[in-house]
């Protein structure tokens, strides 16, 4: 009468911080911060239904290979760290056909000379998420979060419908500004990672800055569209920008002029606008979006 | 060289407040809690490629939608809401061919007899999601989240594979505990809403606690099984349930025994269990999970 | 040129869960789910200043210290395990004249009659912080965090002063809601520490209902006044009540009319109403708020 | 029977976003970002004991007095921002006696060569308190929070007491990670705020790289106490720093050594290690902690 559909299982948030040390005294350090996640996916039927383990690699298991292939691979990048980690479980566990591996990568930034003393970089979250199948092969997932970005001006919202429950009035001036959350497919599980994510944040940031903006829909464009096209490895961007809204507050009350100076900076509700941009030849996507 | 790909744009998180007052002086005031968000698709490219906003109903419009139909319709269920809402969007924007709602219901609880006093419950949040496109038809998504859960006992893990990276013993009576992440679909857009809401969480509730588990995926499997089973209008049940790891604390190095008493519990990392259980008759998803 | 002023350390956050296991078969068992945090206070200007930490017990043996003593007293109350932990560190420590233990209990609540499951309630925190100084004895302040109310109607706000930045206008009727963060200072170190609790809560729910209110002010007033008359063994209560701001929301532009039927529940800013209220005979608080 | 103690109320949480727009085409903009919440006290009996609030200046309008007043005194130093506040509620009110202004700025940098687009920056918070009291006087506190800082090495904890709970070892080369939450006390309501602020940060910044550490007191004491050193205008620095614990990864079970290259970054529990410093002439603190 029922069945058991699609599933997957694996650990959430293993964080792992790795350091490649200084090959002199006087040298600089380097670390990886990572947030990992494992998904495991296959012959699960089990132990879902009798609670047969037989088939189950444990979750402390999946755990424990993190950190044994954080000190076997060393300070790498993360996409590689993933297809790595992705592989071995799915070469190794014979009930296991799909693995699904995420990373968010926090970047630091040295403070000092002492080449050991670094902060916390805070202006946004390297993202990778990478699927090995058995069957349909690998694929690689880039991106970042929580990056908070704002244009003063050059953007407008206006010409849009007015239906019954309209009462919002065009902008010809407002402010934007979006937490960017983006993920971008890559053409082939093998490229430069740490230059491709290079390429994209930079792209990424001028097609905001520099785009005149009539619709926050109109700078998801420019911003995937941009992605695409100078980052040959990326073949489809995935965004979401929630619209963070900063609304003129009116000093009229007070006998004051307000001319684009004083915003609120609003909580909720915001609007959140999502989109795909793909390469008129990219792929098909496969498992990568699992 | 690049295309648009799916899109869609809405009002995130209205937070909107019901009261329906009592009928006469002394009478009981009753309460509707919600976030609601709201996206829609359809033919967008012209606002994404060029800016014009034309067929782009305002987000903010969106919001006062919200807000004018709580009005009108009172406090009625949510899945209830959420299809009027829907319908809405669809039937009056000609651009626009889909609508998604999506709700998060917070209880109250009356704290005392004045009729208009209350606590928020807090023990779980219900959530609605309503899809209705113009040629595929509509579809209703219930559930619950942050609903937190534990056995002291009646749970093992043991039987599973052990490799080279295995250091987790046999569990044969470990503390399970989880927060409940359920989401079922019903077979039809028109259900006794409240009705179903409190059968599947009845059975969810009942299947979590007597299920003696030999996994997580057996326990995830018995709480789907048992919604489908017992509650016709649902056809499918989706569920993540993190593993919120309570270890037995060693007390040895101290002299103390630990007979299943003193449990540390973990924050990260978590085991992830992610799975679905379907009727065999379930019709075709559809849109349903869009 | 400078010197070290007050100072204290501790391990904080220690997520303890302790069972009491049911005495027979078919009983129940019962849990405590503890988040205890500690800080030692005393002669360590040596550990500052020179790094020397031979009077510093490790953080993690504290931690440890924790997990023994949840073993040793079993399912206890909070204030009493607090008392005694504060007093373990001050006897065995010569260097620590004062220790402070602060709890949060996290409720739970049966699910079945299995009697051994259960679910968060999740209405709110219990909070305890007990304080010994080797010299100037003991203190506890109980409390209750995270418990948010709500009237729909009983309150005002009008009569305030009307200033060059005031557009307020006068509220005769309108919603009132807030997330009481309370606590309760003990007039002694003895008493039955559940049935305190549990009255303190029942004034504050009462006060809270059946104040009419003019001002948040007022409402918080009659909480503390209600808790101290009525709960003996409590002679001073600390509040800190955030204005949760419920605006109705204008529908007019719409054609409908709002009859304290629809609002806003807004997030930032708040109004944030803090103050105490004693007993005219409440001991000096010493070290009691430390 | 009883009586009303110490009180406060005001406006919390008012996010204002300020322009300084560029004074020809082609040039800069600047802005601030704040999250601002006034505290005021005073004669407020009334309001509390009858609901009379013929004294309490309404948390909506202490809300529109900070945006007026992001105008009219446009893109300013918090410190300056919070001392005119201040003084205006302090000034106008005749019932307000002493006005407390937080505020927490959120620092920004460009993004491109537009002149109007930025990226949060993300590293750290600048926090100002401003007191003013009728009587008492004026104080200024400013501080840094957020700011995650670490060292790979340069570390240890040993020597520390043995009790009968104690089964940590010395460790003679430890990670050492700390979420900074510092706030340093002015000895004057006039300095140049800009630069004290960044010469603090400098000074904490070098004292963590720099400071070989025995303890996190140690380190504690050599920032608050280089802080005062090296800055002047600051007479006390009051610390917060929680331990962020990274514990090496056990990795001989895979038969891998770990030279300290792979850690665990923990969440809970916490070291938590609190203390002052002073400057030996630092004068009475008076209002500034209130």
């Amino acid at each position: 009468m029922v069945q058991l559909g699609a599933n997957r299982y694996g650990k959430a948030e293993v964080r792992v911080v790795q350091v490649t040390r200084a090959a002199a005294p006087g040298g600089k350090d380097a670390i990886r911060d990572w947030n990992v996640s494992t998904s495991l996916s296959g012959d699960l039927a089990a132990t879902h239904l009798t609670g047969d383990n037989s088939s189950v690699l444990a979750t402390d298991t999946q755990k424990n290979t993190v950190y044994a292939f954080a000190k076997k691979l060393g300070g790498i990048e993360p996409e590689a760290f993933g297809l790595e980690l992705a592989r071995h479980f799915v070469d190794t566990q014979s009930a296991i056909s799909r693995a699904r591996i995420a990373i968010e990568e926090y970047p630091w930034t040295p403070i000092s000379g002492t080449g050991h003393s670094f902060a916390r970089a805070g202006q946004y979250t390297r993202t990778v998420v990478v699927t090995e199948d058995s069957e349909l092969g690998r694929s690689v997932i880039g991106g970042i979060e929580d990056l908070i970005v704002l244009n003063t001006t050059g953007s407008e919202f206006s010409g849009f419908p007015r239906d019954e429950y309209t009462t919002l009035p065009d902008a010809k001036d407002r402010m934007l500004a979006t937490t960017v959350s983006a993920r971008w497919r890559l053409r082939a599980a093998d490229a430069d990672w740490a230059a491709v994510f290079e390429a994209a944040k930079a792209a990424l940031l001028a097609a905001f800055a520099q785009t005149y903006s009539y619709s926050l829909q109109q700078a998801l464009y420019a911003i995937g569209s941009d992605i695409v096209t100078t980052v040959p490895d990326i073949c489809e961007v995935r965004l979401a920008l929630p619209n963070r809204h900063h609304f003129l507050v009116d000093l009229a009350p007070f006998g004051l002029a307000n001319a684009n100076e004083v915003y609120y900076a609003a909580d909720r509700p915001y609007g959140l606008i999502e989109g795909t941009v793909l390469a008129d030849d990219a792929p098909d996507a496969g498992i990568a979006w699992w």
